[in-house]
């Protein structure tokens, strides 16, 4: 069953930890996996639809508000409620509910391979009637603004009508919660309902958010087998259609609903919601099912990972995957929010999360995607540049920690704005793109701009002293050490974003004398300022410490004591929620991958004793409160050869929603942690990295699996790598002829010859 | 005109500062300086009454709040507005208002010398009704509860009557600003009327705090010339009393407001007001007068500082002083505030001001009210305590940086929770204390319990590591540089709690076995934790750098870049209103005195050329943004023999309020700069020091006074010291014989015997 996700529970925990996993997206709409008639009156439901990027803006409130907090963060919007339908049964009208009556059976099923969910349920009413439903929806992938379902209703004992009750409803709110700052803030109705009523059969809400003033509109179309009556109805923010059947024979009833907004739509959302409901709805939900099938598949022939003899393993790297295809954004308006379109924590904001755990997935199976995610980060550029200036800094570009529109909505600032290395994280992607397609053009057309603005950020925050370039006053990615000089992780990312600036510009100069001068004037750019973003580079500060031949976090991390974790019971974990941050920050104690992080991303800085000493530090003391870091430690683990550890941060990565290990899957899925899966395999197990010149692998086969496989898109090309207990086989399936690294030495590749190697990777104990 | 402040402007801008120069108090009560009338419609005024400590409990919003952040914070309320007296003359009844009509004369005094307020008047009205008013109020230092306003009015030319109508107002609001993180937070109405109306002539209005549930009653008696007509009104929220003269003679009006509160006198508070208004309405406005007069000219005979052919600066010093004296609470309840009882900003809240700024000049001139001060500090142990426990440590009291009630007030940690120095501050005030009065029952009742629970924080919060004891990630008094290790002033100061906490339980158990037993079962003490508070404090580290011959105000310090003063331009100060925090905490640039106020607290434990060369250093880098600064750069400029820049500071701070040289005095008075004045005077200019065994001074005399001198009250005697031209001389007016230090000599004084030494101070150039 390593295709579908099965779930029969009805407990209400995991009814909503189910919400997101059974949650439907396409990059521009999603739809948690709620049920359409609801839960018990008492249950607690996080009811959600969401637009990718479609936010409000609201007000940050501060006790005391100092200079450059920003006054206002977006927030994305729960948006019109198109999920409801109601069936009444029998004469006495009984309205179907799975918690009254008696539930014969009942599976709900998420099918990665065909790209939508199901739910089968037989039925006995309280007064004895008796039915099989099956409810089948997606969101479509062909057609981006739809969310069809489908209701096939068996009635196997019924006396009397059996009535369909759709809603749309316009009423809804944003959950909140308290005491959690990993939720969303307390800002419920964000919506009002501007128009509303049916036209042509088809029933429309269009809302408008309090502040942004953006519209969203859902225009929804029916089929459905002949009736006996049906009727529309209007009520101020809802608009209704029932339909009365009689139940000599199975009903079968869709609902096209189309989701439009004013970013992408414009002004005549509205109008371009209706006609594309009323077009969907002459097609059937077979043909809508194919296409989607069509469109999953081919995303499986390019990135799916076959792992054998764990179909757990298997079931949730499938997931992961499945899930990060629905929830990258398309366009230039949105990312991939940290909860994608699951859930509401963390706002909907995009964070780095999306460069360093997300991206590399789509570079190196969805390049295409990849791109979009680099181009909607050019888009936000201006900003990035603004908010520098608001930081003090005379140029560059700092982008914020988290965004939608592109201005920062981070108002803790030592593990918000102060994490600076977001920018060289964006660099890093750009420079990762390019050495993954050589595709100078975007280099000319975009990259150089973000890496030009992003290393002038360096120049301005840091300084040289005695021939060195320090950093000071930022956070690393370990948010448990907050304010700090010298970053390892944030100096060495910024020396990568310092050099390739420059060896950017240079590529430009030479393959596009044209676009280079354009450029040149454009950024006002002279030769001394590129001259100075190599020297910066060069002079770059790396925090060594030569008696434990270990990279120290920051300037200060070793001197700090040791947290006290034999004294620190189970509960008090995570740590950020029982401990005041003063406290946190007093200790050597690590939330997450920081500089192990920097190890992998750019691991030719170091010697290989080095980032092993180091990882043995950092491992000892840092807790994996986030759900960034078992991925990095598993990969690294892999790279030194800590193999049964690679398998066991590994394991932590790939069920981690579908078994809510963080607790927390009910607000929203943990996206970057499931980009980790994919790359605690390709990057840990498969060793590959994207070097300037080649791609390199050096597989390994974890001890418990028998064989695995992958494939990647690299310079316009489709290479297929397997690995057994045999050895490691590499083809490339598609494209011209390359030379790869395969355990460092060159390895000449042609088309569909491929190449086997036997043994020589360690096998785990 | 030395003993009054004297003002005739009538500027926008000027009347608001004046409300807060012209506040009257009694370390209870305070009222602005506002007119009784009022301004004009389209005029601002921040109207205002306000009994210390009075507060009522608001909710502290965040847009992500983190584990320990406090969830309320206490804010002092603008209460019942009793200020209110309209004059109505003629037959028009033309209202009285001195923006309006013809003003003939018009004159402001506040009396430093009798301890009331004065307002002349010369008015001719739009119809040509012409009389003379004056407006007499005090705040009687005698009956705490009192605020009494006299109004004689002349009429030179009036036809027909005149009309009184007095106002006790119980629909008031605090006052709400924007965008400055000093002034208070946006919330206006925190009190609703309990209870309204007149009995047996007295007016009463009882107000409730909305959550805090603590009631303010303000019962106002009259007491006025024959009338031809009287009587009282009592609407929603307001109560007035409307009294009809003819306009033959003179007519006078005194009203009689008294004010108690819940937490001084308990459930009755209306019912005490109205007796102690109706008992103070049978006495006169004269005796009161007398009897505030009696009181100041007490004060006066024990603080009082002159000096010499500087009348501005004399003005300056003693109206300080003065408004020290209104704003010291003398209860357990009450501390001073930031801005004293004279306005709203930083939420009436008490900070370390009062330890290290104002506690200083009470010590030394009125050791009473030093007293009271240190039990507010005992009364809110628990609080301290339990903060303590919120902030993970096992024991120990960490006090609050800003609270009124106890709990922490402070909603930005980074320059709130983190400056842990404030228990040291406190315990360094009870040491002082100690040290000047020779208390050691007061130690062993209080200060002993203070002492233990603050060193057992700097053991919780430092650790040892090779023979050192450090202290990690903590805020120094510099608010431009946050969240360091070893900031100097903390660890030095810690270093001072430490040795101070052992040595007081040992003095206890010397003079006192039984109270040491107790002490030691209350605080579960044990021979090897107070020996661990004296081997803590002999391994302090202290921060030093060789090479600078500087103490580093933390270990990263002097790694930062110097911000860039030079392009910086005035405008841009200060710099908190104008660059985000992390942008200042990149920098070498310090707000205030840091390093330089902890060589001045405890000067033994540097060489003088350390502290002369680190006075250099900091001095150049030092913005003195805070009004904390200047006075602590005076005195350390005395003492190193920088004449010219000591008296440059003093002069800073001499009529900072006065001449409204921060711009913001309208939001209240600089208390602690007030305190600062007196300090740089007596330990600056004086070099007075409490030493362990004696008191120790070496006085010098600026270039351009020809003499001053001030008196010391210390172990229960009192000392002049003048010092003009010609030399010093010390007198021993009471008390016991005594040795001191002059000029590190000791000098043996006997009573009335002065002792004169000729010469030896240096001469400012």
């Amino acid at each position: 069953m390593t295709w579908s996700i099965h779930d029969q529970s009805l407990k209400q925990a995991d009814l909503l930890n189910q919400e997101s996993i059974f949650a439907l997206g396409n990059g521009y709409l999603g739809v948690r996996g709620n049920f359409e008639e609801g839960y018990r009156a008492d249950m607690q439901s996080i009811r959600g639809s969401y637009i990718n990027a479609f936010h409000d803006v609201i007000t940050i409130p501060y006790g005391e508000k100092l200079y450059g907090f920003p006054s206002t963060q977006q927030k994305l919007v729960n948006i019109i409620d198109a999920q409801g339908i109601d069936i009444y049964v029998g004469e006495a009208k009984e309205r179907f509910s799975m918690f009254s009556g008696e539930l014969l059976t009942y599976e709900r099923e998420l099918k990665l391979d065909e790209g939508y969910a199901e739910r089968r349920i037989h039925w006995k009413s309280p007064l004895g009637q008796e039915l099989k439903l099956t409810f089948r929806r997606l969101v479509s992938f062909a057609a981006r603004e739809l969310f069809a379902i489908d209701v096939a209703i068996n009635p196997l004992s019924v006396n009397g009508p059996i009535t369909v009750v759709s809603t749309v409803q316009g009423d809804v709110e944003n959950y909140t919660a308290v005491n959690d700052p990993r939720v969303a803030s307390g800002h419920a109705k964000l919506l009002t309902t501007t128009a509303i009523g049916t036209e042509n059969g088809i029933d429309f809400v269009q809302n408008e958010t309090l502040t942004s003033k953006l519209s969203v509109s859902c225009a929804t179309a029916y089929s459905h087998s002949s009736a006996e009556h049906a009727e529309h109805a209007t009520e101020e923010k809802l608009v209704s259609y029932s339909v009365t059947f009689n139940a000599n024979g199975p009903v079968s009833f869709t609902k096209w609903n189309v989701y439009t907004d004013t970013l992408r739509h414009g002004e005549q959302c509205l109008q371009i919601a209706r006609q594309k409901a009323g077009a969907l709805a002459a097609s059937s939900f077979a043909e809508q099912l194919a296409a989607q099938k069509q469109y999953v598949q081919d995303f499986w022939l390019r990135s799916d990972i076959v792992i054998s003899n764990d179909s757990d393993l298997q079931e949730g790297i499938r997931f992961n995957l499945f899930q990060l295809l629905q929830s990258a954004g398309r366009d230039q308006y949105s990312n991939i929010a940290a909860k994608g379109l699951s859930g509401e924590g963390y706002e909907g904001h995009y964070f780095w999360d999306t460069e360093i755990y997300m991206f590399p997935v789509f570079l190196l199976t969805q390049p295409d995607i990849a791109k979009q995610l680099l181009l909607y980060r050019y888009h936000i550029l201006p900003f990035a540049k603004q908010r520098a200036q608001e930081m003090g800094h005379k140029k560059g570009a700092l982008y914020p920690w988290r965004t939608i529109a592109g201005t920062e909505c981070s108002s803790f600032f030592p593990s918000g704005t102060a994490q600076y290395h977001i920018s060289a994280d964006i660099a890093y992607s750009y420079i990762q793109y390019y050495m993954a397609t050589e595709d100078v053009a975007f280099l000319a057309d975009y990259g150089c701009e973000v890496l030009a603005e992003t290393a002038r950020l360096w120049i301005e925050i840091g300084h040289e002293r005695n021939g060195r370039f320090y950093i000071d006053e930022v956070t690393g990615p370990d948010e448990y050490t907050c304010c700090v000089n010298n970053n390892y992780y944030t100096n060495v990312m910024a020396k990568h974003n310092l050099a390739w600036a420059a060896k950017a510009i240079e590529l430009v100069r030479q393959s596009n004398p044209d676009r280079y001068q354009q450029l040149v004037q454009q950024l006002e750019l002279t030769a001394e300022e590129i001259a100075s973003w190599s020297k910066a580079a060069q002079m770059m500060y790396l925090p060594y410490d030569a008696a434990l031949d270990i990279n120290p976090q920051d300037d200060s991390f070793l001197n700090k004591q040791v947290w006290d974790f034999a004294n620190t019971p189970k509960e008090k974990y995570p740590l950020l929620l029982h401990y005041h941050p003063l406290t946190i920050y007093r200790y050597q104690v690590c939330k997450q991958a920081d500089t192990v992080l920097a190890h992998f991303l750019l691991e030719d800085e170091q010697k290989v004793e080095t980032i092993k000493h180091s990882y043995d530090y950092y491992e000892r003391i840092t807790t994996h409160d986030s759900s960034l870091s078992s991925c990095i430690f598993s990969i690294m683990a892999s790279k030194i050869g800590y193999d049964e550890k690679a398998y066991h941060y590994f394991k932590e990565t790939a069920r981690l929603d579908l078994d809510n290990t963080h607790g927390n899957t009910k607000d929203g899925l943990h996206l970057a942690n499931m980009g980790g899966t994919w790359m605690a395999i390709v990057f840990g197990f498969g060793g590959v990295r994207i070097k300037p010149d080649a791609l390199s692998l050096s597989p390994k086969l974890p001890n418990d699996w028998d064989h695995y496989q992958f494939k990647l898109q690299y310079k316009q090309r489709t290479i297929e790598v397997k690995v057994n207990k045999d050895g490691v086989e590499v083809t490339l399936q598609s494209g011209e002829p390359l030379t790869i690294l395969l355990n460092d030495q060159p390895v000449a590749l042609a088309q569909q010859v491929p190449y086997k190697l036997q043994h020589n990777y360690t096998v785990g104990k």
